[in-house]
């Protein structure tokens, strides 16, 4: 048969991640796994494809970056934009069995229909936390030193966790007699402040419709940008003030007796999220040295979203780590967790051999010793660089006449050193060098 | 806002895992993913959407169960169907940056629209390994000899690995004169006589315009079914038979010699494999108990893959273990590794003490003691059922009466066991209590 070659490449916005990044990337995603665990979080599985009724609605202006079609039984689907509806949908569907207050982590890709412009991937992996039942200002602070507590682990010493309440947008419609409607359009214009600067945000909420006493109280908010100091402007200029500061506060207390220190934390009555569900306590945590990057974390509480599934309403407060961010983060700052290669490659120089190889092999493997084996007789040159390429610590060499002296010499593939072991002894030897 | 309730539900085919199910799940994978690196093989990651044009002809009748839609950009775009053509895609993509032979493992799910009636579900995770760059009879050993310490390793001790040789069908060609067009047919036919019996697949074939001395040739193979000895017959009736059986016969020493024992090896001519791609080794590994589970591993050789994405042909061997089966095959069995949960509950007597329960919780936490709080101050035995629900091993009582003398109060959920512990030895004792 002959076939006309197909280009092999990967979609726009997509990619793949070689053996190296792969490795680092797994690793660090067991680092979080663990944090998440140590806080007694548990995981939980849901399909990547949803009904398309379940996610809509939810995301507001992105609602338009789902990935949805119709599949063999003529059903409206959709791949998931997020972990946190499909927990809701979750919650609800399984409301009865389910131990309350609920606290899940789930790890896993999720699929937007991003502009690639922007540099943005339309599949990324997101590590979420969530606890549903409950309303304890608790659980909002806990949320919050999961994640820092995860960016310490990783390594990330700069970073800042920026939080307010949703409740402080009440000043648009206390003072301006904004509707809630309105209210949702101020949100997502207030959202792009950092992107677009208070002339962009003025001018969007412009062509939405927003105009006169409520604008301007709009433009007020934003002016207090500029300000030395944001808490105390916030308290004197609106009634809501005093409320909202008293509660940021006690809730920053609790974040620290959680274990974060104070520096970490930072009260942003601009940080508002654009997706649509959140109700109270929303937070970014940015990576004060990497601006570029953005928030690498963000969440907060969405106390009307299990709702739409359910008669049973379910107060809920969680966040989202995106790790791809993170890992270029990271990258950029060469501090990359570093994955395990292999230990050991059992070299090929005869094939006459190959019962002692493969036995070779079966030992260290069983050892816990992770090996190789060269497949082919080649020159050895070849078979080093193979070793050296893959950064496999140990080549083991190992001829007719080794084995007529009992013994495998082993070489170091950095430092080029050799020494000569008896071949019984090649295990703890091994083990030993590896300090295993 | 009044909204309808949406119905909470997954789609058919599709379903979520509870957290005891996906703590058990991930500890699979875990250990899945240790042997597989301890045989020295690396991780990729590729993305779940790939062109269309990657994935058409390559799954043979099967074809028809691909995801596939239009996306935003008018791009016709597929969810994976396995890992297998995707790694064929990534090979070709970035052939120049690879080391060869090309070892690597992928953990991720994959899409089918299977009929649900059958019991199957269309999204699955499957862990892959494969060998890309040689045809060393080696690769084919480690890889069938890799599966088997994978199920090994998670306790399952009565499966068996049924090899054949894809060459061994040209005998429908050589002494039948069937074209490459008709093997192909008789391979999809014979790979169903497990399912449907050898009349069915005559039936099959006849339905595929397979007849006269072709179909009879068919028949005079499927009978060898019903003899003694599947080794002598095949060597006796079929020129092709002597070189098929040294090859298998040198093949299973070597498997040995990688560290499965024999009596986890059988020779089954019958096996044919479903997937087009295949050109020589072929096998699947069976839980032999457990029948009605199929194959719970799959793979073989397919020379000519990543040949129709690139002008410089690759070889490459590899295999498939689809974890939902296996993971139902263990829990019916009784045999789920169990994951770990939290270990402690700090119970709240009093909400007057957060700020100690607070301190207690950090405590344990940074001393690697998986731990959760009880957020609100309610009726104890509330609190104790919670910790009992989620399977948390002790309970902390600190009320004002133990602030006083210092002491915290330690209660085996299990055994309801109480110790009164000096509130600065908690950690030490906890600890202890958990061999930490």
């Amino acid at each position: 048969m002959t076939t006309n070659k197909i280009e092999p490449r990967t979609l726009k916005g997509f990619r793949d991640f070689l053996p190296k990044e792969q490795k680092a990337r797994q690793e660090m995603l067991l680092k979080i796994q663990e944090v998440f665990e140590s806080f007694g979080f548990e995981p939980i599985y849901t399909p990547a494809l949803e009904y398309k009724e379940i996610l809509l609605n939810k995301y507001g202006e992105d609602e338009k970056l789902v990935y949805s079609f119709t599949d063999h039984g003529a059903r409206e689907i959709a791949l998931r934009y997020d972990l946190t509806v499909p927990l809701a949908r979750f919650v609800a569907e399984h409301q009865s069995t389910l131990t309350y207050p609920f606290r899940r982590y789930q790890i896993a890709p999720v699929w937007r229909a991003e502009n690639t412009q922007r540099g943005r991937s339309r599949e990324f992996i997101q590590c979420d936390v969530d606890i549903v039942g409950t309303d304890s200002e608790l659980a909002d602070a806990e949320i919050i030193a999961c994640f820092c507590k995860v960016l310490e682990t990783l390594g990330i010493k700069n970073f800042e966790a920026r939080i307010n309440d949703r409740k402080l947008f009440n000043i648009f419609q206390n003072a301006s007699g904004g509707s809630p409607e309105q209210i949702v359009t101020i949100i997502r214009g207030i959202d792009k402040v950092e992107k677009i600067g208070v002339e962009g945000v003025l001018e969007y909420l412009k062509n939405q419709g927003i105009s006169g006493k409520l604008l301007e109280q709009v433009e007020k908010f934003l002016s207090i940008r500029d300000s030395q100091n944001i808490f105390t402007e916030i308290q004197n200029q609106f009634e809501e003030g005093s409320a909202l500061v008293g509660y940021i506060q006690k809730l920053m207390k609790n974040i620290m007796r959680f274990g974060v220190s104070a520096d970490k934390l930072a009260f942003d009555p601009f940080i508002a999220r654009g997706l649509d569900y959140y109700t109270g306590m929303v937070f970014e945590i940015v990576l004060k040295d990497k601006p570029e990057f953005g928030s690498v974390t963000g969440g907060g509480r969405y106390d009307s979203l299990v709702d739409q599934f359910s008669n049973k309403p379910l107060p809920a407060v969680g966040a989202s780590l995106g790790i791809d961010r993170l890992f270029e983060a990271l990258e950029s700052a060469g501090n990359l967790p570093t994955g395990t290669n292999a230990d050991c490659l059992v070299l090929n120089l005869s094939k006459s051999l190959t019962e002692d190889y493969l036995d070779m092999l079966k030992k260290l493997r069983s050892n816990g010793i992770s090996s190789e084996i060269y497949y082919e007789e080649e020159k050895l040159p070849k078979q080093f660089k193979y070793a050296e390429s893959k950064s496999i610590r140990y080549a083991l060499i190992f001829g007719n006449e080794e084995k007529e002296l009992g013994q495998v010499k082993v070489k170091n593939i950095t430092s080029r050193e050799e020494e000569s072991v008896a071949l019984e002894n090649i295990t703890d030897f091994i083990q030993k060098k590896l300090n295993k």
